[in-house]
């Protein structure tokens, strides 16, 4: 349709400077290739995801390129995270507009490839085209896990403890701030708190340190990408449970407790926001010591906040041991 | 960042209407869950390959939505099948702006379910996002074959025949016939064949009929979505190889034909304009007779059309038997 040619294709152009040199996966054949081959290991299982991220909606267009990338990917390995799988390797599928430029794409490469090594998730293939409309990075990620082991949403059992790791409503708050940098909820906080919730939003932290110690532990487990509530509403609804958070007990960081006692309105943008990337995972209770444990030697928190029961509501205890009305459970961008 | 929030979750709501419906591997979980599970069979390899379609690159905005989810998905079985791999299950990572009306997802679901059941490739998985941009539709497909038997570009040997299936530069001409319709080059032709050309734009077949008798007799293969002559330079490149093509073996519809001999410049195009989802392969010599067998059962036209040899050119013979000089070898968005 929209013909630009030339005897050396463009896209095997932009492909050769930019993607080739992050391949290190046999399979993928250096990109030489139309297809990835994976000989997956005896007894396990591949699991994969897809997540795409587009410019002005998930990002902002002059959000720094590498962070880009590697929030792209790393949004997939919290995906394979949450449900006990170890990344394998990952497919870029990239559309972007004649305004991206050489060096933007260099440092989306540059990112991406620091995130690729370092979380062992060799690129394994892609396509790159044109798009008219908005930068466009979906990343297909695939892991893998011992045979039947994947952790499900839909496993909750009554009696099961709510867990999350890490702090919640970091990023939510951190999106806010950025947005709206003037209000006073934010007046009272130091420069690296606003750091701190600025960065979170930007760039989160797939927990692969627990994915061995999850699935062993956990019944039930969903990352955090649309707020908790909402998510710890839908592990419930999978399991056919009702599920029961403590508000007072979701753990903040120093910077969210600064911004919710400043506007105690703004712990429901906390637990509803959304964007986190930390798991919430539904545990007995006699496997809740051994997931503790891996997590301190992880050096994650992993806090319980509420527990499964029979039915089918989510309620939230406010920190006053009111139920919370919410006006939103999860965060949707329709 | 582009916030629009409800307690049922508008993303959920689409998935429910228009994609669950789709969903028949249980490893998918339904898409109830972040991520599918693959329980890859005993001695078997996954081939992944991911392409993108993006409106106004790839199709027209105004090309039926049904027809535009097919080609979207079959892009992906046509790289499966070049690679000698039966499709096992696809993801879609889906982004679509505001003026995407809900009878454009319902025409999109509903083509994308037939070719799904079609193809025996079930949904696994998959994401739907806003964009500001175009509609973008990406898709992973999934494949299996035998374990090390992925036919690759590099295996091409000295002595091969290079054959391609079907016909070659339907696409492209009736890519032209849409943009110029009242070329001269096109006068000739009956409402057939205007229609044959436009179809074979529209909906590409890819030739999974012949995956297993690829698999038994090529050294490499490469779907052809660049435009053959590029393609074919590709695999060339790949094996260390050079390879000759007689344009005049090149063959060519009854519409093409009369393009062709109405406007004989045209010939390049079908050559070199892609879009046209056959295959390409080279075949040893020994090997060509059980190919032709399974291609006469398949009801498929596998016709050879060169040679490899030794260097590391790739020459076409134009029908007058003189060295065609071609303005470029394939297509580039960029």
């Amino acid at each position: 349709m929209d013909q630009k040619r030339s005897i050396v294709s463009g896209e095997d152009r932009l492909i050769d400077r930019y993607f080739r040199p992050l391949v290190k996966h046999a399979g993928a054949l250096g990109l030489f290739d139309d297809a990835a081959s994976i000989t997956p290991p005896d007894g396990h299982d591949l699991v994969l995801t897809v997540d795409a991220s587009v410019a002005g909606i998930h990002f902002f267009p002059d959000d720094a390129a590498d962070v880009v990338a590697k929030k792209a990917l790393r949004v997939n390995l919290s995906d394979l995270a949450a449900k006990g799988a170890r990344p394998l390797g990952a497919l870029l599928s990239l559309s972007i507009p004649d305004s991206v430029t050489e060096d933007w794409l260099a440092d989306f490469s540059r990112g991406l490839g620091e995130d690729l090594e370092g979380y062992g998730c060799p690129l394994m293939g892609g396509d790159t085209t044109r798009t008219r409309g908005s930068t466009t990075i979906s990343i297909t990620a695939v892991g893998v896990l011992p045979r039947g082991s994947m952790i499900k949403r839909s496993g909750a059992k009554a009696g099961d403890a709510i867990v999350v790791t890490g702090t919640i409503g970091d990023s939510a708050l951190g999106l806010a701030l950025r947005q709206r940098s003037g209000l006073k909820s934010f007046a009272g906080l130091s420069a690296e708190e606003r750091q701190h919730l600025t960065d979170r939003y930007l760039l989160p932290q797939p927990r692969v340190e627990l994915i061995e110690a999850l699935r062993a532990a956990a019944n039930a487990a969903i990352d955090i990408s649309d707020g908790l509530v909402g998510d710890v509403a839908k592990v419930a609804a999978a399991s056919g449970m009702a599920a029961r958070i403590e508000a007072g007990s979701v753990p903040l960081s120093a910077a969210a407790r600064a911004v919710v006692a400043a506007a105690p309105e703004l712990l429901e943008a906390a637990l509803t926001g959304g964007d986190d990337y930390e798991i919430a995972a539904t545990v007995p209770q006699n496997r809740l010591a051994g997931l503790q444990e891996a997590a301190r030697r992880a050096g994650i928190d992993v806090t319980t906040i509420g527990r499964i029961e029979p039915g089918n509501s989510v309620t939230v205890r406010g920190p006053d041991g009111l139920p919370m009305s919410l006006k939103q459970a999860s965060f949707s961008h329709f």
